[in-house]
């Protein structure tokens, strides 16, 4: 599928990345609409992981996640004339809702193409918000073509949910924030899907506080970026086995050379540990998060990473849950 | 049983109860101990109810409750006779946590009176903060004779959930840093079980922000101080039959007077209205809230207070709950 840039490449064959300078222009155009989300901290947390955890809660973010900054930022950025027939996406969740709202703050209109199977939850916050669902199959290729024959037929623009520079910028907005508030921090982690918000913190990261060690965490039952990351190109999902629905996503063309350049390391996960650190969020720090924004702590219960005595940030990337499924 | 201060009356029949400056001593006092807990905002909540309306989230505080400022102001200000042989209380749930944690920070011990149908989540809070629990029937006679028994035996000095003025100086804190945070309210909302919330709420406000009601809001089968507020004396409880487990209890000796004196008003929540209310607060805010916590919304969701273009605060006044044994 297209990134939605107008170019995913130069003509020297490298591709588009964004730079500190832009996503600090993306927190400048979306500030008027974006919230400013807290740091929590947590001593039980602190106290069972051996380490100083900060939380950046994208949870409390508008639309229950940090996907809200990227669509933001990109849809801002269109052209009166790119948004003159509406823009489209396709998202199993959290991305559909921001791009909703998105389109709605821009005067726009926006089609969500989303797979029949979808919960019933994540489309209520679609419609919510305004905008009209079209449902597909749910596989990639019935998702690709229900989307593009919208695109095709009523003129819309794509936002990509992560393959695009706009997007990366915008979700690195959450890491700019984290900085500010927490300076010091020796580890950054994030969960990764597509790693729009990997690779959009890395970008941040790596300008603003080197010394900082980003790492990406995976469910091992959708590991495609901790094996693209050791084989340094691109090995797709296949069939992806994880409870953290936002996390089935292949790596993207755009994000995955970020990654690769600046991130320290991608860990999986077992399901195990992230139904587990879900509900340790839940019950000690009483914020609710997905199980895709508990994969990071999943992995320090695991121990993947060495983290003893460290300050480690974590950006809980979202809290929109069904609450007549919970997996416990 | 007995409220746990020197005296409960003064020579002239006058009922004790905290001035301002109690509260304010208590706010030093604890300082070092508690959080200041954030607001928190959410727009699809205001626009339900058709009001502007501002958490503090007490669920964010130390054990999940607000119930440790009280205890801890309480046992801070212990003398260190009263506390050479420890102190004790009963609780159902955040005062015994509450207690057991303030005793460990001021280096005595603690032991909780539980009744013997507690759920295994809230015993094992008390016991994670290191109280000794003694279990009893699930009844106030059963929990008033083991707990007398205790203190006589062990010379333990009693920590009561809500009928001290010390308690109630220290719930105070939490209006205290609400008003600092949000000056210009027009109502504020609590829970209302012993009164001890609810008190040191109308206390502070009546002093500080005269023309804020403060309202009170209860089950509807626990309505003991909705009943004493119109019938002017304390009518006694019955058998509770609320999902709020925290509001069970019948309102104080030293409570219901401050609460006749400076409430604007008590309303009743039913049981479907507090479970609608804790799942939209989960839903929408992604804060985990408890059952009696949810029953202010809970009255602004069946319209029991006109909030209409109101600036509306509500203490959420905990955030301890089951995960196993969720009321939908």
């Amino acid at each position: 599928m297209s990134n939605g840039t107008a170019s995913t490449g130069t003509a020297t064959g490298q591709l588009e990345s964004p730079s500190l300078a832009d996503v600090q222009a993306a927190a400048a155009r979306i500030e008027p609409y974006i919230h400013h989300t807290p740091i929590m901290r947590c001593s039980a947390i602190d106290e069972i992981v051996g380490a100083s955890v900060h939380f950046k809660c994208e949870n409390l973010q508008k639309v229950g996640a940090f996907k809200f900054r990227g669509a933001c930022n990109t849809v801002l950025s269109l052209s009166e004339k790119e948004i003159e027939n509406g823009i489209a996406t396709h998202s199993s969740g959290n991305h559909g809702a921001a791009v909703a709202l998105a389109a709605r703050l821009r005067g726009t209109t926006a089609v969500v193409v989303m797979p029949s199977n979808t919960s019933a939850v994540k489309q209520a916050a679609v419609a919510h918000y305004g905008a009209r669902i079209v449902h597909c199959e749910p596989n990639d290729e019935s998702r690709r073509r229900t989307l593009e024959a919208i695109i095709a037929e009523e003129g819309r623009t794509l936002v990509h949910p992560f393959d695009d520079v706009r997007v990366i910028a915008g979700q690195g907005t959450a890491a700019l924030e984290f900085l500010e508030q927490v300076p010091d921090l020796d580890i950054i982690m994030t969960p990764v899907g597509g790693g729009g918000l990997l690779s959009g913190t890395a970008t941040v990261v790596a300008a603003l506080s080197p010394k900082t060690r980003v790492i990406g965490a995976e469910p091992a039952g959708a590991d495609d970026t901790y094996q693209s990351f050791r084989a340094g190109h691109i090995i797709p999902v296949g069939v992806p086995d994880t409870i953290a629905d936002g996390l089935r996503t292949t790596v993207g063309e755009l994000t995955f050379p970020i990654i690769a350049r600046h991130v320290s390391d991608i860990v999986r996960v077992s399901e195990e540990a992230i139904v587990e650190a879900m509900r340790l969020t839940w019950q000690r720090t009483k914020l609710i998060v997905e199980a895709s924004a508990a994969v990071p702590l999943a992995a320090l219960l695991e121990g993947t990473v060495d983290v003893r005595d460290a300050r480690v940030g974590i950006i809980i990337s979202g809290g929109n849950v069904d609450l007549d499924a919970l997996p416990w």
